[in-house]
């Protein structure tokens, strides 16, 4: 009785008729066949259920509401969204209406899609994208299959917790990354990751703010090949700033949104802006370790940037996912340049050291000392902010970000981030045997290859055709990034190899 | 050399003073000792990683950052924002200082508090909260734990998922709740929550709407005596609508925003809106089974919600949250109206089904049905919004979500819904066998207890003070919850059936 939807029988179409307002609600017998498929699935207890809760009861009622459009299946597929012809009278946000439709990822998975027609025996490698591939550690999954198991007791239940992250897990966070830096427990808010952190800040801010972006930038949605749906791509914190209405329109000529100050990072510069000609604005998004160029700022170069902000008065968003992969003597935390927590906000996140890119958690420092022109705490905001549209990342992510934090887990993080430098290393020294100018991979999982004078789709096109490994291009990046291939690290270790040596054999 | 701290020593401290910029930075020897003590948790396998990280490497170079205050511990405990004289020149966002401190839930913090210290020895109990009491089904958890340990393997292993959730998910919520409503796989997008769902609905709407709300409706922050820093509370949908700038200021005399519309629900419109006494707005929330009052909207008054809708050109958000509480013929669903998919969006949540309100999992149903007034299909825009600033639901969350739509999982979640039911009937058939008029109760596990001509605030004290019961006083929800106490069915059974002996001493 969970029934409706055996599709063979045109009396059960009938019944269920009443909800088939439009021609849309059944375009097509095959997603028909789809439901059936997965309500078949569902055994009788499953119907026992709903004819309890009343689910059932409602059937015989159908009948007797007005039946707008009755029949059978159209089998003939077409957009639902363009046979309804009702609209409602609220006007579509005009902020949303200037952004961009994305084109770089699903370019890249096009243009491999086709790759894979034409060459169906290919070994495809995939270095394109900044997903994380090694398995997590087992000493902190099984930490989060403990806490799992553990909320099927009445001792180990646990419901709400606070907005702002558990206490154990700030108070972790603070000694293990800020442990002489003056940042406590109660400047740490625990998220789901970066990306919704970055959103939230910009509510935060609101549309009254100016803003400044690096160029290049990393682009707001990966592109997963296995979900097609993840279509939208441009410049996260340049997206989240367009929603919320910061911006002018998009330019289409210098490909830039008005009222944005792009400040250009290129080896002529050291992959550091000029400050000298960038103009002030409110808010300076910051990425160090940069994806995609994978460039870390000096000590020296963020003292600069911090002075900058100070005398400008403006507010840096740090963000630093990639930190752990830093060596030597370079920043970890911009709260190591004395004066940072006036002017400065970090997000940082689980994602790149414990492969938690799907599990989702990560954090944002917000100073208490970081103040509006009023003088009112910008992190008491924060917290509302986070308290009106936040409930906390899961209990159980977030039991595996205390056990990273542990001795076993931070050693098992180092390994995982070991890992990867590793595969970033055979990387580079494989450009740098081929003759390449290459840049990044020291401190960041991507490297960042040379070809001056080429189109960045150009060379990417050629790599594929050559050798069927899936880069980046550059340009996909911003207009400084042209000219230049991205290399992901990540990846299992045979496939970087293979790669490799597919290269060495094009440049030879 | 994770060091830095062992208070007792002022040479440590000078070591650090370089990052002791303010002196906030060592407020109050408590705090240093807390940190000390975490520090210590570390073991040297910590310290090693640390050395290899770098963290230590910048150790040296610390003492030739220029020093801006050095000194030992000040040990006089002060608030570190009052210390601060820098200001940025950004501007607060003016929205969110709109925003009115919350009362509701702290002040019954505190006033429970002040009662356990009154009354030692007292055992009090709590029907107070919203958050969900009985332990996770084992059948839930265990998927959970089987994914969690899956995700250190080759093969369990995966990275980012798709923003709108995981694809078998997204089929067997559109098969199991509205398996012949013509929703389908697509319209779903699975979210951490029902609350950070509502933000972002609100970031999709922008600040050009007007919206309507129910009075009363549920508060926005739960106050979890555990972590007091949680100290926010107003209207969820109203702060959400505030922050985005949608509202005027507020307007002390009568509690409420300017340009919102308020929907008065009382026992004499049966708790749904005289639709004809509502001005048109473009966004109407609509909470049925309601928190507070535990009302849900029968099909009748659905159908005239949904033909106001349509008149209007509005939007619906019908937040569902407990839907699977609803008993008999009563909609479990706004899309159970013909129609409703061409004006209404729909949220709900795993939380109060399986206790996952610490797990975080919910969905948000946008049809594609569903236009702006320039015919744009809003699931599109809020497909943007989704890729934009989410990276999708935690992976083993996710897990948790499907195993809960499996035959066992329903039939699991069946029996935490009823026990939560049965709570709910031992306490309205408590009030009622004491004379007093009850709302609610049947399809939610709420119940809105009516002290006619009485203030809220003066029943939760005499209740609090006579039997050691936390209730929730009903003006706190809104100026119509005023004489009304509302009784949450959260709870052990052992604590309600107690807390029901109580109140049959008190009122007999």
């Amino acid at each position: 009785m969970l029934g409706f939807l055996p599709t063979v029988n045109p009396t059960n179409h009938k019944i269920a008729a009443p909800f088939i307002e439009t021609p849309s609600d059944s375009s097509s017998i095959m997603s028909v066949l789809q439901h059936n498929h997965i309500a078949a699935s569902l055994s009788s207890s499953t119907s026992s259920f709903f004819a309890q809760n009343g689910f059932d009861a409602l059937r015989p009622q159908i009948v007797s509401v007005p039946q707008k459009k009755a029949g059978i299946c159209k089998c003939v597929a077409t957009s639902p969204a363009e046979q309804t012809a009702y609209k409602t009278k609220v006007s579509r946000n005009g902020n949303i209406a200037k952004l961009q439709a994305g084109y770089l990822f699903p370019e890249i998975g096009r243009r491999k899609a086709a790759h894979m027609l034409k060459y169906p025996d290919a070994q495809v490698i995939s270095l394109g994208i900044g997903d994380t591939t090694e398995p997590i550690p087992d000493v902190i999954t099984k930490a989060m299959a403990k806490r799992a198991l553990g909320l099927s007791t009445v001792e180990g239940y646990s419901g709400y917790g606070a907005e702002q992250g558990e206490k154990e897990l700030r108070a972790r966070l603070a000694s293990t990354f800020y442990a002489n830096l003056g940042i406590e427990e109660d400047d740490i808010f625990v998220s789901d990751g970066a990306k919704s952190d970055i959103s939230r800040l910009q509510v935060l801010f609101g549309s009254n703010v100016t803003m400044a972006v690096q160029d290049p930038s990393y682009p707001v949605t990966k592109f997963n090949i296995m979900h097609s749906l993840t279509l939208n791509y441009k410049n996260a914190y340049v997206d989240s700033s367009v929603i919320m209405g910061q911006t002018g329109e998009y330019q289409k000529d210098v490909e830039k949104f008005g009222k944005i100050e792009y400040m250009k990072c290129t080896p002529e510069n050291d992959f550091f802006p000029d400050l000298s000609k960038v103009s002030r604005t409110d808010i300076i998004f910051f990425c160090s370790p940069n994806n995609p160029t994978g460039s870390a700022a000096s000590r020296e170069q963020l003292i600069q940037l911090v002075k900058f902000a100070k005398e400008n008065g403006s507010i840096i968003v740090y963000d630093s996912a990639y930190a752990m992969y830093v060596s030597g003597n370079t920043p970890k935390s911009i709260f190591e340049i004395p004066g940072a927590k006036e002017v400065a906000i970090e997000t940082a996140s689980f994602s790149k050291y414990a492969g938690f890119t799907g599990v989702r958690l990560g954090w944002t420092v917000v100073p208490k000392e970081l103040k509006y022109s009023d003088g009112f705490p910008v992190a008491k905001d924060f917290n509302r902010i986070v308290c009106t549209g936040f409930n906390g990342a899961s209990n159980i992510a977030q039991s595996g970000g205390l056990t990273c934090l542990s001795p076993e887990g931070l050693a098992a993080m180092r390994e995982v981030v070991g890992f990867y430098k590793e595969n970033t290393q055979i990387i580079v020294d494989t450009f740098t045997s081929l003759g390449f100018k290459v840049y990044g991979g020291k401190d960041a999982p991507y490297v960042w290859v040379h070809f001056p004078g080429q189109s960045s789709w150009d060379v990417f096109s050629e790599i594929l055709e050559k050798t069927h490994v899936v880069t980046t291009p550059g340009s996909g990046f911003g207009p400084a990034g042209e000219g230049f291939v991205r290399v992901s690290a990540f990846g299992h270790r045979n496939n970087v190899l293979e790669a490799c040596r597919r290269f060495k054999e094009l440049y030879k």
